[in-house]
């Protein structure tokens, strides 16, 4: 299969903050962001593979900014690393000023997709291949998380996770 | 404050798979099991505190299970330690056979809430004293969980994290 | 069929009332209140039959409380009775107060669902057999309310409603 | 105040069924039906009163036919008799088949509202004055309906209930 | 085929103006009205043609007046001219005071479905017979609205537009 | 006011179609995908602005492709044209084979904006500086959809749409 670029599976998704998605606050609900980022790296990862894609996880989210009603928010997913049927997805969030449209991050967030054919059986996906120095950095962490995934779900021994254990001895 | 048990924030949702939130395969979209959990969470958190909570981070989520329209899901949610303003809940989720009603576990979830007060400033939060002997694991991870998180953020040196350490030295 | 007790069919469904349900007076829609009994209700049914269940009536509802924007809202479901191919159940509505945690009761309502097959025939369901003596109660009253149900339908003679009667000639 | 008849506050309101309002057999759920219902209903009570109102009580509602993903439902709702700050209102659906157009009855329900001001006090509506001969019916049907009510909640001594005693003594 | 009425396919969709469809101004977003009339307008194109129906076009629609939050809104849609295939459908919107029930005009909007079999391919419908004076002016002008339509696509010259030419001679 | 490019106002919502937002055909209805498009277009609306911005009218739509469940849909708004307090909007919908990738226009739209204080009165706008080929040609064609709407509205006499005139003459 023939590599591809995160600009390929780039996924762009900006929309409003509805009444319906606040909480009391008037601020938009964790879980509502956490749906939307969901759909985009979905759509992100399928435009990788060109299967069908269902969410295998998902990794730390961290809610740095509330995000008001009637904000324009803007999802934005790449691929940052393929596996053999995995591809982990890395979404930036950003909000934008009403009045002087200045544009600030307002969360991140790492997905895992599975591609899978009709039946629901993994299938092989392409490889990725980083170009900017953005992407190479997000690549080469893909590999300390998918480490530490397996650490924590027992698959793994510590020892084994030599990326991570140069973090922890150093 | 006085200290609380788990069972004093424990919140049960059940509901059925709407078809409006299945992908194509007919199973319920990871995005939207995201949002059920994180409106339990936040029940569960405001029991804890009775203040408005918000949602500060998501841990690792596995979605190991497809979980098909039409299933009945049930969403358990319980605060499984407290910090000085934030809550650690832990989810839960079952699904059960139609036909014959066995019970299976489909997912694990752990979200972090913050109580705040009317201006969104965090308030303190009362300490969680755990029970069973569920419980007291959880309890005792949930510090491990947190000094891993604060090592990603680059907000604790992986040589102060005492807990961690011991785990990839073993 | 092996009888089954009303906690093996008892439904928790806690969740918010999200601002997209409110009315002008910024409290629940007592339509979306509805709505949200009958699928509790009808999770219920299915615990008791494992079948597909179908709403057949709802009996007289009243709403007594309003339930206010932000509110956590408790609907627990449970069968009160069986007969045939249908069952009562019995559907108890709580809210509890944002900052003292306190429980109050806002509604009670009754549903009754028909079990069916594939095809949407009406299909046999097990006996209930009531534990508590709140469970006993309803159990009894359920007899009545079928009765009174068939004679404003026009299907029972007044005279042979032996149980009702009884209330209006004391 | 001057009275009103049921043509100033009939409401008819046609919509589709979408699949997102679908149970597993595909058809209309009972509870989102009773949603639809309820919106109907308070269209017709705020035409009557000029107020605010909100949903007091829903009668007997019976489901007896099915309605399939795609029809065309109407909900038609009028009131039906005024009390002194209360209002029940009569609601028929009807479902129309898609390739001979015929209509037939799918439903009937009564619900009642009451009338408040701004601050969610009831306040005085206008007396209703029937003028068809199915207006004249339920007009005096809904007194034996209101006694019934009354009688059920333990606020009327069945003794007392002069409508509903002819019923069960005749 | 027989020839039809506008009675015939007049669609009326009465509900409230709900708080998950308004803007930050509190007023009802254009594109819930859209899809609203979009509804509508469908119901009445399968009430004309017995057939599954399809949005061609929608046609100029001015938004003149804001329709604010808790609003009554009428939609009101009829088959103004029908084509080979295709069935003009004329929309009418009108929002009511709550106070003195004064109704008013807020929209006009004019839509193209066009009848299609199982297979997507359009089929014939019946033709229109105007009968009311406002059912013959809306006739005749949805003959100038096709031509400018071709016209504006590129399908039709505009010196063969023999309806449109006297508008601009004039 | 400083002149915009078209670029400035440039919004990109990708999304898929959700099992809730379609027809019987199993396609995207109509009315789903005019709400999107003016949520795109309010987005590109402000951000040309950046003001509070109301849909004033939308354009003849023609729907010439069907959008099936399952779709990735990329709603693209920009600013073609602006006026003293309103904005053109010019929409494009493409469509992305789940398995080639390859994308397709499926529809175009234009949507009129007006940009409004907080107390709903229009103010004056940004003028817009086309830079690209495509965008000088939509810039241009947006004078003659004006005047063709005035002509249409009654608000401008066909004699001296001047721009329109040419057209039907020639």
């Amino acid at each position: 299969m023939r590599a591809k670029t995160p600009s390929e599976s780039r996924t762009i998704m900006t929309d409003l903050v509805l009444p319906s998605e606040t909480n009391p606050l008037n601020n938009l609900f964790g879980g509502e962001l956490l749906a939307r980022m969901d759909r985009a790296a979905s759509i992100s990862a399928r435009r990788h593979s060109r299967r069908i894609t269902v969410t295998a996880s998902v990794n730390h989210v961290a809610f740095n900014r509330a995000v008001p009603l009637g904000s324009v928010v803007t999802v934005e997913a790449a691929v940052s690393r393929a596996f053999k049927t995995s591809m982990e997805i890395f979404i930036d969030v950003w909000i934008e000023d009403r009045f002087t449209g200045e544009r600030t991050k307002a969360n991140e967030a790492i997905y895992t997709f599975v591609a899978v054919d009709d039946t629901g059986k993994p299938t092989e996906v392409p490889p990725l291949e980083p170009k900017t120095d953005l992407e190479k950095e997000r690549f080469a962490a893909a590999l300390r998380r998918k480490q530490l995934s397996l650490v924590l779900a027992g698959k793994l021994k510590p020892s084994d996770a030599t990326e991570l254990k140069a973090l922890f001895l150093s």
